[in-house]
């Protein structure tokens, strides 16, 4: 089995809006349904877990009963966030395990909410490169010369940019091993997780990079909601003709 | 003296335009008089010196003054640019040498074209940051986490986001520093160059940041054009009101 999740239990409330971003709509639908018709369009997902925080499920539910006909619905399930990172993903995981025997060809996909852009061929890849090598990461050829500074003043180093790399999502593993590297996690580690990369390299094992688009870009800032409307108009127009 | 100089002598046409991109009109107006205009906008700032590649010297002379009155033509130079980024800055540099004595206090700022909109205080923390520190660069705090991998396949390090800036430009240096940097460089380093900070690097001599900013990027795609669009035209509507 492939399994999708969809994390979006940030409730963080920028740019302006009395919502968390993901549920902030781009032409009349909300960022967050874009990102869940993503996944959807890739056949090799069987299943949708999308991780909300408490207060949004019975909202996310309503969403899910407008935007998908009962087909799809059936592949999603609504999973309660955490506090902190690492509790919301323990929760999928949980959910997950409660359902289904685990087999070494499950994989699982992390994917942000608000990367709704996110292509086809990144999530085949994902999948494919986290079955060939048990986990990987999209990463986006950085454009600008990157500097290195420890103190933020002084640089110390200026890499070859060919070697540097943007983290998009998602991430990938096959779900065993993730499991594995999640159980040896220490408290302190767990406490520090910022992503599920680090589900790696807090153990010290390698991640490997799937090739990522600038389409998939996160949406954070006012600037990026208009890019994403932009994309969004333009790809209408294109139906329209 | 403070040097200002715009590296304008790229000859790059992408975007579909016929023209190489710092010629490009924004509203109206090329990129590059924008960038003129934000070191013209800083007093600090004496002289602005423009590598422009030679089958453009004519049409640059027009632009000038087309869009600046002859007090601010008088602070203006058009030196011809080389083959090479080394070439070109040794054009530069020997274009002020012939005309001034060097001063221990004597600055200089390299910007690129294509970044009209430099602020005036990064042009100002520049100059400040040269005269204290030697060489400086303006920088941006990595928004995405980074990923370094040396056979971009493989994750080798995810290094902590705080540490991680954008190379942005304005480059700025002590001249007489900047000359003796460049008095070191072996043949095979000027080769290799791909900018300014590497007279620091290649040198094994530090260079500091400056805060850049959001709106210094870099024009280099049509989505990056109509971002400039859209500021050009708030900026308008704002003196309007």
């Amino acid at each position: 089995m492939v399994y999708g999740v969809v994390l979006a239990s940030g409730v963080g409330k920028r740019m302006g809006a009395d919502i968390p971003k993901q549920y902030i709509e781009i032409a009349g639908k909300p960022i967050i349904i874009y990102t869940i018709e993503a996944m959807l369009d890739v056949e090799k997902i069987d299943k949708i877990y999308i991780a909300v925080s408490g207060p949004y499920i019975s909202y996310m539910k309503e969403l899910l009963e407008k935007y998908f006909d009962e087909a799809q619905q059936g592949k999603m399930v609504i999973v309660e966030g955490g506090n902190e990172r690492i509790d919301t993903i323990n929760n999928v995981v949980d959910c997950i395990l409660e359902s289904y025997e685990t087999e070494k060809s499950d994989v699982i996909i992390f994917h942000d909410a608000v990367r709704p852009f996110v292509t086809r061929k990144i999530l085949e890849d994902s999948v494919s490169g986290a079955v060939e090598f048990g986990a990987t990461v999209a990463g986006l050829p950085a454009v600008d010369t990157m500097l290195c500074s420890n103190d933020g003043k002084r640089v110390d180093e200026i890499p070859d940019r060919a070697t540097i790399f943007h983290g998009q999502a998602p991430d990938t593993f096959r779900l065993e091993y993730f499991i594995e590297l999640r159980n040896k996690l220490s408290d302190d580690q767990k406490k520090r997780l910022t992503g599920t990369s680090q589900f790696c390299t807090f153990n010290n094992k390698p991640i490997y990079l799937i090739e990522g688009d600038p389409l998939n870009f996160k949406i954070t800032s006012v600037e990026d909601l208009r890019r994403a409307e932009m994309i969004v108009n333009e790809r209408k127009e294109k139906e329209v003709i």
